[in-house]
């Protein structure tokens, strides 16, 4: 999940590495502080009562009673041991690390002589190793032990995972490539995860291997029973040839971060445009208001161009995760501030909607609309979204800022002290204060540098219509900068700041009208936060199946102390539809008569706070009058 | 299919055999001669080639390669055998019949001493009978041999495949019941069926058996695996105390059709009510403009209330067929004129899209709008729909008229001779003309008669404001009875004449505020039919996207001699918006500047002609300004 595109010779920016950020006191602060000390623990006993660590034991012949389903159950070892080791770096533990070194042991005891290492196909399925590529996770959880070794190894310097990984990956390195065996991963992941593998090892064919799994797609080439088609695999065509994003959300993007992340390193164009079109294609035509991705529940699937029901969608929170790790990989490529701009929105709304206020309890599912009887779980019989969640909110620091010649770039306003490498003597250090998304007050202050001129670039939210940064006496007005960077290169001071304006004011969205399913209705916004309306705020008796809103009156935000653990609430003026010409009935002939309205006041809460009171109703989108 | 309720002590109307009425020339007789020279026909090669037969030869000890799935193939044979038997009755074909005798030949060699039959768990898990029944649908194929022996008798008066079915329906019963053994069977459609057969045969234990296999659900008693939740198989609670339809949309209508059949033979009150109370729901919530059912593709099922999209809407051509089945019963039961209804809005609409004008061609999901694409089928590996199709178009004549207390009810505008029998000492025969749906003129000319005086009912459908009926010299306003049926009891002679004018003009339809992904759009209808507009037939370079209607205007009928096998076309004002501003976004912030739209004229034809031309576009509901 971290990158490191120091040396990538076609990264625009360069990424700061984890350790160098530390995020303070703020909107996320308490989050991560969960996420360690109730989050990863927690995780650790659902990965012991749910069989994880048991499938493993079974492997390494330790083991006693069945094996445990589904076949990626070591995957959720791997996304935990990742978060860990991140977390780790923000706040070391002696517990987080006992509980690490115990599954590394067994790692290692599992693990074959010949460097295989996947406790399904150990177990259950010995003599059908690499033969059910489309549905049998197999690379797909090699990839995800990649990326925890990598984040194991740079949390702590041992190698011990990382060897581990390596031994996997030159098995994998040895069966499959050009003049050795075809394979088209079921599951994409492995791709973007040997890319980082080769950055951190230097180890060229690890990246090779990741081009070459690219390549495979589209040539008619799948292994294994599947029942789902091509599409869903994203190999229907050749991966350079695609023109729009199919199937099972979470692959498609997956894959598409392992496209950007071999052209990172390779530079080659095709993947670059291919990456590009399909960000066009994804970002006007198949995406939630929320950042989220996946209309269908059948294949967990992307739908058709503009198909985003509100009820039946289904944005997995896996989906926004993936979405963030693509996003900041073409914001390393281009430095273009759409991308952060997608990774915010993702952040603050489809992705965050899937874990409860109180880090305990999850969403699989990010529905836009409930008629009521939703909750979140502990854990999941299928549970990729517990630990991706872990590791999501552990890496946070990451996505804050990056640098590029003698520039510092800011691209997530979360409170934190960086210190960024620009080439100097010593590293920049800054401390950046906010209290956004609730307000868009923020001060970026230089505590150490030098006196060599660098340029600190701001991003401006596309949503900013009025925006400034005040450096000394200076105000500067930035409110043309809106969707780009505000740039300020200039010799700085220790104590030097930069105080960033950005006026939030809540603020109607209006749905393009080629989408059937929120056609004549209106969300609100409030910064990078998307609302939504749950039954129980609003006047008594009411249905939300029947409210309106008055667009025509602005709606009012009001800070709530005592709220979902302190949220702006919005008060917008509607009305309630008079139904009773309507009762059990469906259609009915057109008839000139208006429908009657009775005036009321609406009550919106940040999306991703919903579903922490009553497993009641929720809509983000309200039809208008 | 065809039920008789002549004896039933519970039934307000009493069915008329098929065999005394004939459907003459309009619009469905075309349709009933290539069922009978096309359809058929080609379904008995189809059954060879793609291993129905086979499979009972395996059974039979006589085939020879591998069996094929699913394990419900046998019903395949069952519902063409069924359809075969009521086209034996309408228009003898010694060539159908012979068909019949080898499919019957082989039934009867492949049915077991015991009495059992089905040749999935004959021939691949012998080992495994009545132990799969959530998923086996082992009764469910049972089901549907007793309706098509029950046909094959009554069509033929020979006993052949009918003790074939007692046979097994004898095994069944002494397998299951009260003091025997539990079952809940995973797809209902063995509950109608026996009632069916104890009609025909006067046996009372397929009556009790029946109604124990209703009382058995909602006590978490099902056998087997599944992948689905109990609600999918209609398990979630007790028959009786159902408030909803939900769950896999056959499944659940199929059940509610048996519900209704043992009501009609018991009287039982709780069977009515629940009947009724899911009609409510189901009409009021959860039903297609289209009379379609079922919202999703994942289980294709009902959705919850007011989730009708119209892109991803199942509506499975077998549950048009199946809403039917259950609506006569209701009528049959109540005599309420809504069941008619819904009855003819199946017909011309969700059931009739199931199959093409050449009627070669089948849809299984009948979608109420296309991004382009779709096209039928000539068969199915999972081929529940084409049978049927077939049963239902060849069975038409059932569905024309009733009788009752020495009263002839006409429900279907149906051109066709009726011969009922009043109770007098010769059946009254009458002539119904019609060129109906395109005009609703028509009159029912009585044949022959004697001197009793008997009640003649004609229905006049919900969305006539405007209907009258001539009788000799006198012209009766009968606009007041739009919904329900305008009565005429008198002492008819032969060449009388009841001249029924039915107004049928372009109407606007408006869907209820409540179901999102129609909000703000109409529909047109014409008479009992639902228009659709396909890309092909608006203006060039238009895209059925961003059209829009305008309701102020009065959409207008043209007759079309060359369209789509003689079709009304409708001609409807709107415009095209502007969607330049639109492009590549999704979302945007709410701004005072309005649309700007181009005018033009819209194309609407009728739904079940979509997808006869070119598999392009389509839409119902278009947004309107």
């Amino acid at each position: 999940m971290e990158i490191d595109t120091t040396h990538s010779p076609h990264a625009h920016l360069k990424t700061i590495p984890l350790k160098n950020v530390s995020v303070r006191d703020g909107f996320w602060s308490g989050r991560q502080a969960t996420n360690h000390d109730i989050g990863l623990k927690h995780a650790y006993r659902k990965l012991e009562e749910s069989g994880n660590f048991n499938n493993l034991k079974l492997a390494a012949g330790s083991g006693v009673g069945e094996y445990h389903e589904p076949p990626f159950m070591d995957s959720d070892i791997y996304k935990w041991l990742e978060a860990v080791s991140y977390e780790l770096v923000n706040s070391p533990d002696p517990e987080l690390e006992n509980m690490v070194n115990d599954a590394i042991d067994l790692l290692a005891a599992a693990q074959q002589e010949n460097g295989y290492l996947n406790s399904y196909f150990q177990v259950v399925k010995p003599e059908k190793k690499w033969q059910e590529l489309a549905m049998g996770h197999e690379l797909y959880c090699a990839g995800h032990l990649f990326e925890a070794a990598v984040a194991h190894h740079r949390a702590t310097g041992k190698t011990v995972l990382l060897d581990i990984a390596c031994r996997f990956a030159d098995h994998i390195d040895a069966a499959f490539g050009p003049g050795k065996r075809d394979a088209v991963p079921g599951h994409p992941e492995i791709e973007l995860a040997l890319v980082e593998l080769s950055r951190e090892t230097g180890e060229q064919r690890y990246l090779k291997l990741a081009g070459f799994f690219i390549d495979q797609r589209g040539r008619g080439k799948m292994i294994g029973a599947t029942p789902f088609d091509a599409g869903y695999h994203q190999d229907r065509v050749l991966v350079r040839e695609a023109e729009i994003v199919e199937g099972h959300a979470v692959r498609q993007l997956y894959l598409l971060a392992g496209v950007a992340d071999v052209y990172l390193e390779t530079g080659e164009k095709a993947l670059l445009e291919v990456a590009k079109r399909l960000w066009r294609d994804m970002t006007a035509r198949k995406m939630y208001l929320t950042a989220g991705f996946g209309a269908r529940h059948y294949g967990e699937s992307f739908g058709e161009a503009y198909e985003l029901p509100s009820d039946t969608a289904y944005a997995e929170t896996c989906a926004a995760i993936a979405n963030i790790m693509w996003n900041w990989r073409m914001l390393a490529i281009t430095g273009e501030a759409r991308y952060a701009d997608l990774i915010e929105s993702s952040l603050y709304n489809g992705f965050l909607s899937g874990i409860s206020l109180d880090g305990q309890r999850y969403f699989y599912v990010n529905p836009l609309s409930s008629q009521g009887g939703i909750e979140r779980s502990e854990w999941y019989g299928c549970a990729c979204c517990p630990p991706n969640v872990m590791r999501q909110i552990a890496l946070l620091g990451h996505y804050i800022a990056t640098t590029r010649e003698n520039g510092l770039q800011i691209h997530q306003y979360i409170a934190s002290d960086i210190a960024a490498d620009l080439g100097h003597s010593n590293p920049v250090k800054v401390r950046l204060e906010t209290s956004y998304p609730w307000e868009g007050k923020g001060q970026l202050v230089i505590e150490e540098t030098d006196e060599s001129p660098w340029e600190l670039a701001l991003r401006i939210p596309p949503w900013c219509d009025e925006a400034s940064v005040q450096i000394g006496d200076k105000v500067i007005d930035v409110s043309t900068n809106a969707g780009s960077y505000a740039k300020f290169k200039r010799t700085w001071k220790p104590g030097d700041m930069a105080q960033l304006h950005l006026q939030i004011r809540p603020r109607f969205i209006k749905p393009n009208p080629r989408v059937d399913a929120i056609r004549s209705t209106l969300a609100i916004a409030y910064g990078p936060l998307v609302y939504c309306f749950e039954g129980i705020d609003q006047p008594e008796g009411v249905s939300l199946s029947d409210v309106r809103l008055r667009p025509s009156i602005s709606p009012k935000a009001i800070w709530r102390e005592d709220l979902l653990g302190r949220v702006m609430e919005i008060k917008a003026q509607g009305a309630v539809e008079n139904m009773s010409s309507w009762e059990d009935m469906l259609y009915r002939t057109l008839s000139p008569a208006s429908p009657s309205y009775q005036d009321l006041e609406l009550t919106a809460t940040p999306y991703y706070a919903w579903a922490n009171r009553v497993p009641g109703t929720m809509r983000v989108w309200i039809p208008c009058i």
